[in-house]
């Protein structure tokens, strides 16, 4: 190893300091197969780990002792993966994380984050095949659990949920003013891709396999269930649905691209477009992004 | 407009000429709602339009005379939607071949391709809901319609569909030589994405959706229901069952990334990982493409 | 407009509540030509606009007076460009910014993100052409402005920077553990794709041309200028560079994913490999980010 | 090995037979560090292979004998790197095909396909410094070698090379029909991401390093050296420039996506827009593709 000295003579000076900082290892892809007497079933995951705490000596004086490898932290996602990935993916995160801890001693604080890819099973002549698949929809399920000694917390969400309602959705009453050039309209598609993230309250013995289930339901009723005003009216919606709902929810973020779908002007060619003939435009989009939580 | 004089010269000289060409307008995103007294349905299509023809002019000299511009192919895309998007997108294919051999006095052969997004409707409790959908799985369906003063032909196809096997494939007796390191192995998960493409006999008569669907059943199910010696012998597999059910096709090409799915080493954490712990690989990737047809 | 009674009503029970949120518009592409009299300059803008305020009534009683539109917002982005993108993308942030904090009355807050894309002019035989470009390398620069009423705050950055070290960079002295397999070395490869981003302190007449400029040579040089014990040190290297020579930047950040160099087993094809042959490895990758700042 | 009779039946029926095939592995990423002693260099390669032959056997029977692994194909682009990448990707690919057409004994033919990856040394105080790089612009560098017992074809291009002219460029005097709606005009931006192929004449002495630059030369003044009436013709004269300049290119094909710069309608603000104001959008494009050739 070569001389740091010099690098920490720098690091002394001018009161420069090592602020937050994290590492880990990113899209670990571990596929595991369970081969039940009737049929395999199959968990297909991508899991990103994220440890916090005194990494100050690796960072300012190349003093790596304690550090624990990222290619450790993909082994140990493996490694544990057999014992541990048995149930909800929100345990299997708690399992990661606590790993974590106790394997690095300057490491306070892990967050695990896990998304899971669906699988559906084949079913040729209407039986379901013991071991083929083909990939789901319905959106990516994610959790996030992060880990210190003292306690964990559990937050879940779902990715690429792509929706999209056809009618009963406006965009009227907006400000006009210099550079407004959007006429108004009570009937027009709304499209977004999903992507909601919520947090459970405490505690580590949720059934978060039925509560995973129940918000996904409650976001795509919430979607479909009433008059849009504007895709802020929706969020809100569809938010106060899940909280409703789930009690064990404390609060949920939504990010929704507006996948503008605008009506072609066929006018010019003679031809009445009745809300039939759109073009589905990828760029720019508007981006409504909004939490709905429990008061206080 | 400036003088083409010069250009024209150096085109003549050396023997240099103009070879194969075409030109059109990709990724039209054409959405169209069919809104039926009781609910609505939806069409979400991408087309790509390649024209070829007599196009020297152009090229050689700057003269446009003539020339379709690309914006009028999206124009007509959209326009013709209202009336001809109706069924199939194989018709709609061909209604837009013909108008762009129409339209352009020097086009000879019209390629239009339209990919079809899937959406599945929702159900809230159990009922259909009248507008509102999320993305489908299952692939997404493609037709390519190739249009001359003549005749046209039809070919369709699926992209983007996921598929995966925990057991019954294994990739045994092959070759062994010098930089051959790759154990032999009974039990391994084959995981590829499946991009098939078929054409039919000539007739534009054919029940396009029905053979769709019977085409990617069979492709599901040969996936299935067999030991898999190899991509390829699946790959063959998957191509005599949809020619042998489907008289009206008469050839199949497949493109079959092998998506492979690494047995982790946990050995040497002195753990056993009886085929149940994998890591998912995307680079690089095994590559099998062929094409099975009738002969003669 | 239909009634919005009822979602009025179940709102405000249950003490469910809007928290956090912001709209606007993402993916803007503003293209701007300055036509000299010698030769063209071009801007090439990505901007994402968002807006915070208090949207109460839109989310929970579909009240969208005084909403301003997304697509108001891209209109804005093109109306201003023609007077206010003139210099630093930093000026432009904060005239677009001032904007919105004018048009919408419940905006409290806006947050501009641009960023610009690099064109190098094309140079014939030696010369400068006077209108012909091809995309730059040295990453994309970025710009964050967020203006309340009060006071503007000033942030930059970089992405898309892909660096490589051939050697000077070990990765030795970690911790061994249970999971451990990765072998220590003092010689590897480092690759990695810069992310960075930092804050000015608050001034707005910063010269924001120089100051990229600066940090950006600063980051280069620091990638490159010494042993890399860890990515982690070559960050706090890399941070500690710049702050030194830019007393302007308060703090800045990095985001590091590590793309692997592996080197190659081919002693078991009785090649021996040196240092020399390597696979580059696209995933799990490492992530490494942290920020270094002035204390206190 | 589970038996293959019924399977050998099946195929046999119905007179379906294998057609074309090919099976290899894609995106192989070789590194190489050249580490001389003054400086290192780098090389950075992603290599496709694809093998054509009789591969009956493995399709219709299952059986793998003879077959070479695609795993095998990997191995040896790594393990004859160390030997045979010394100087430009066309002697390295050449010398892959034939060591694919020596190692499997069912192998016909052989094409090789390798990007290279640009790096750019970095120059800190105007020194080039010995190992550190950063990613070059100018476009990826493809060479395809197709390897038979009794010859080898060469051929080049170029990838991802983003340009732009901000004027001499017009879309005039093409055809006007019923859904045309495209105003004409004499001074608009023209940008593209060209992808260029070209064919050598078959001698395998040829300086390809010289060629590709001189290929690569042409084309960029060919893009900006005239008043372009439209892509196609921009096209012809790139492709004209560089079967001039280069008696051993025998064709060369272009695909050009229009990436259209859309005037912006600022009128309805009271803001001249002077051909300064521009809309990049990204979808739908024009796509222009056509080979220039030499005839006879």
């Amino acid at each position: 190893m070569s001389s740091v000295t010099n690098r920490s003579d720098t690091a002394t000076t001018g009161r420069i300091v090592l602020g937050q900082n994290n590492y880990g290892k990113s899209e670990v892809r571990v596929v595991k197969v369970i081969r039940g007497p009737e049929q395999h079933e199959i968990r297909d995951l991508w899991i990103d780990v994220a440890l916090e705490g005194d990494f100050r000596a690796a960072h300012v004086s190349g003093d790596n002792t304690g550090l624990l490898a990222t290619d450790t932290m993909r082994n140990t996602c493996y490694a544990l993966a057999k014992e541990h990935l048995v149930s909800d993916i929100e345990s299997f995160a708690l399992a990661l994380g606590r790993r974590f801890l106790d394997a690095g001693p300057s490491v306070e604080r892990a967050r695990v984050r896990i998304v899971e890819f669906p699988w559906s099973r084949l079913h040729p002549d209407g039986r379901p095949h013991p071991h083929a698949f083909q990939r789901g929809a319905g959106g990516n399920r994610m959790a996030t659990v992060v880990t210190t000694a003292d306690r964990s917390t559990f937050g879940a969400g779902i990715e690429d949920l792509l929706v999209l309602k056809t009618t009963e959705a406006g965009w009227e009453g907006f400000l006009r003013e210099e550079y407004t050039s959007l006429p108004e309209t009570s009937d027009r598609i709304v499209a977004t891709v999903i992507t909601a993230s919520w947090d459970y309250d405490g505690c580590e013995d949720h059934d978060f396999d039925r509560l995973y289930n129940g918000v996904r339901d409650k976001i795509l009723r919430g979607f479909g269930d009433h008059y849009s005003h504007s895709v802020q009216a929706t969020l809100y919606r569809m938010g106060e649905a899940v909280l409703r709902a789930h009690p064990e929810v404390s609060r949920i973020h939504f990010s929704l691209p507006n996948k503008h779908h605008l009506l072609y002007d066929l006018g010019r060619f003679g031809i009445e477009n009745d809300n039939e003939i759109f073009h589905a435009s990828s760029e720019p989009y508007g981006l409504i992004e909004g939490t709905v939580e429990r008061a206080g």
